[in-house]
């Protein structure tokens, strides 16, 4: 299935860590498109096996991950507007 | 038709008052759900009002700004992962 996973961790409780676990995780099973976005193309068992690996590193009082799920992605059209760059070689 | 907007708006070349038009027309037409996410429920119309009103806010070379579109919403699954909260107010 087709997948977009938007992040937004908190830098409360050293947060900085948490973030980079989620981010490394993230990017093993999808590309980076944005600051706080990637997408994807994932089977049900790369999307639980994902999850279960990001689950530690979510503080669920202070993270907000959400996975936005299509079964095709054509379902879902995709627009840019503004720069169309590859955000990930300055992070890591 | 059912959308999502995700936006990274860079700091540079006064990117604050950027950030705050672009914020203020998002929330005109959607839902904000994360930190940088936006859903809702738009007809073409709307779409076309809100990329207008948008355009003179999003620095090409720097902002990004991503929609996704489904016919409908019933097409896109979401899951919260972490906190699901109304991160609205302390903003606004």
């Amino acid at each position: 299935m087709y997948v977009v996973l938007v992040y937004d961790v908190s830098k409360d409780e050293n947060g900085r860590k948490r973030w980079s676990h989620i981010f490394k995780i993230c990017k093993k099973y999808m590309s980076h498109i944005q600051n706080s976005v990637f997408e994807g193309e994932l089977s049900k068992v790369q999307l639980i096996k994902m999850q279960n690996e990001l689950k530690p590193y979510i503080n669920s009082e202070l993270d907000s991950v959400i996975l936005f799920k299509s079964r095709q992605q054509k379902w879902l059209d995709k627009e840019w507007w503004g720069k169309q760059a590859d955000v990930t070689s300055f992070i890591i």
